[in-house]
Parts: C-alpha cells; sequence; structure tokens
C-alpha cells in the first residue's frame, strides 16, 4: 500500500460517522502503543537481518515490510491535541509543543518506509539492508527525541 | 494478503533465528493486545456501517479491510504455551485449556476475513455488509467465551 493511500485512510477514518470524534484520550494513547508495538515487532527480526546478527530470510523480509507499510502511517491521527494524557504514556509533551519537528520525524519514518518497500521490491539484499538500516534511523532519530524512558500519566 | 500466506508468515517469523523464542510472556500479552486493538480500531466503522449506524463509505471499508486481512493472522502465536500470565490480561484460562475450541474460533474468524476479502472484492454492498457482520459475530463468539471481562494477572 502506498504512502498516500494510507494518508488517505486515516483522514477517511478521521471523517468517518464521527467514530475519532468519540473516541477517548486513553483510546488513543492505547492505539498508537499498539500500532508502534505491532510495527517493532514487525521491525525487529529485519534490523537483527541488517545489522547480521540474524540470518538473512527474504520471506521474513518481504512480509514484515508489508506489515510495516501498512502501519506507518497509522499513529500519527492518535497523537492530536487532546490526548497528551489519560492513560500512562512515554510519549514527551515535546511531541504538542514541538509539534512542526515531531511531524518532520514522522514523515521521515513514512519516506524512510516508502523507499525500504521499493528496496524489497527490487530485491538486493545489501540495497535493502541499508533501507532498513535507514529505517531503524528515523525510528531511533523520533524515539531518542520524543519517547520518554517511563511511563508517565 | 491472503490467509495462507498470512499463516505461513507468521510460522516463517517464528521459525527466524530465535526471535520469539527470546520473547516474554508480556512481551507476548502486549502483541496480541496490540494486535487485537489495532484490528478492532479497523473494524469498528465498518461494524457501524453494516448496522446502519453510520453512512456506509467504500473506502474506509476496502482501507480497513485491507488492515483486518493482514492483521487477523498475527495474534494466534503469541497465544502458545507459556503465555498465560506474565501481565495484566484478559485473555481466559480456557484459551490454553480448551485450546482445540480456541484454534477452531481463530480459524472462522481467519475464514470469516477472507470471505469479507473476498465480498469487498466484489463491491457489492450488501454482500460487504453481511460479511461485516459475520466477521463480526466470529469475533464476538470468541471473546464471549475467551475474553474476560476483566484484566487478570
Amino acid at each position: 500500500m502506498k504512502l498516500k493511500q494510507l494518508s488517505l485512510a486515516a483522514v477517511a477514518l478521521a471523517l468517518t460517522s464521527g467514530v475519532l470524534a468519540q473516541v477517548k484520550p486513553e483510546d488513543e494513547i492505547r492505539y498508537r502503543q499498539s500500532v508502534m508495538n505491532v510495527t517493532g515487532r514487525a521491525f525487529g527480526p529485519m534490523a537483527a537481518m541488517a545489522q547480521d546478527k540474524a540470518p538473512y530470510n527474504k520471506d521474513v523480509v518481504v512480509k514484515n515490510t508489508a506489515v510495516i507499510e501498512m502501519m506507518i502511517g497509522m499513529p500519527w491521527a492518535s497523537f492530536a491535541a487532546g490526548t497528551e494524557k489519560g492513560a500512562p504514556t512515554k510519549a514527551d509533551m515535546k511531541v504538542w509543543s514541538e509539534g512542526a519537528k515531531f511531524k518532520e520525524g514522522a514523515e521521515k519514518a513514512q519516506k524512510a518506509v516508502a523507499a525500504l518497500g521499493t528496496a524489497v521490491k527490487g530485491g538486493d539484499e545489501k540495497t535493502i539492508k541499508a533501507a532498513i538500516g535507514d529505517v531503524g534511523k528515523t525510528c531511533k532519530g523520533c524515539h531518542d527525541d520524543f519517547r520518554l524512558k517511563e511511563f508517565r500519566n
């Protein structure tokens, strides 16, 4: 699925039937955590491969990349204003006070994932491993800046 | 993505590089909860449409069905033996003591989602709404039997 489709899906979901409008902050927090968890779980084995800590497995790379491509557009709308608290969260308040920088990080991650998708289609292991590394850097960059070490209320 | 591909992905992930073998029960619990959360979030607006509580939106149906098709194969491996506890969970101990019945429920859900995917490709609103209803029934059936009302430790 393409990045543009994902963004459209997010917008369409937000506009549909007031469902998001009724959602509580704690639900938004749980949802974005869930998306991050599923994304991280798909990425973990690929990161291990890119770092030569695990044997390269093309089938896993193809399948997990598809998961990450689907997930990467999903959490951002759930960091909307009003979701700063409501359940234990590791989201730094800078997500909201430095919103432009956070948005930039989210966009970098989405671009890196799109590039990974292209690399995986190409099929060259070295290129794919480099693209996995780039995705990892965008994840880490944003986590370093915007994710607390411990949960806060 | 097809059901068989999803199952293969789960198996491939489980077999890859001992990643799952190193995973802690609390991580498995959090992961399966995350998958269920993301799946439910995608399904919610569709259920509302099927029940005529929200206007039918084809784009949302197509996009959310793709999410559900990807997610529906993902939680089951994380109900493995040894993941009965380790973090707050709503999983009834019957998941493990009545494993065959749980597996049957999981398979029913996956079949209903595959049928939904077929219906969505077909494009007929009435058929799609019926397929959404069928998916909802398989979700509810398993939740009624195997999901507790409150978290346990």
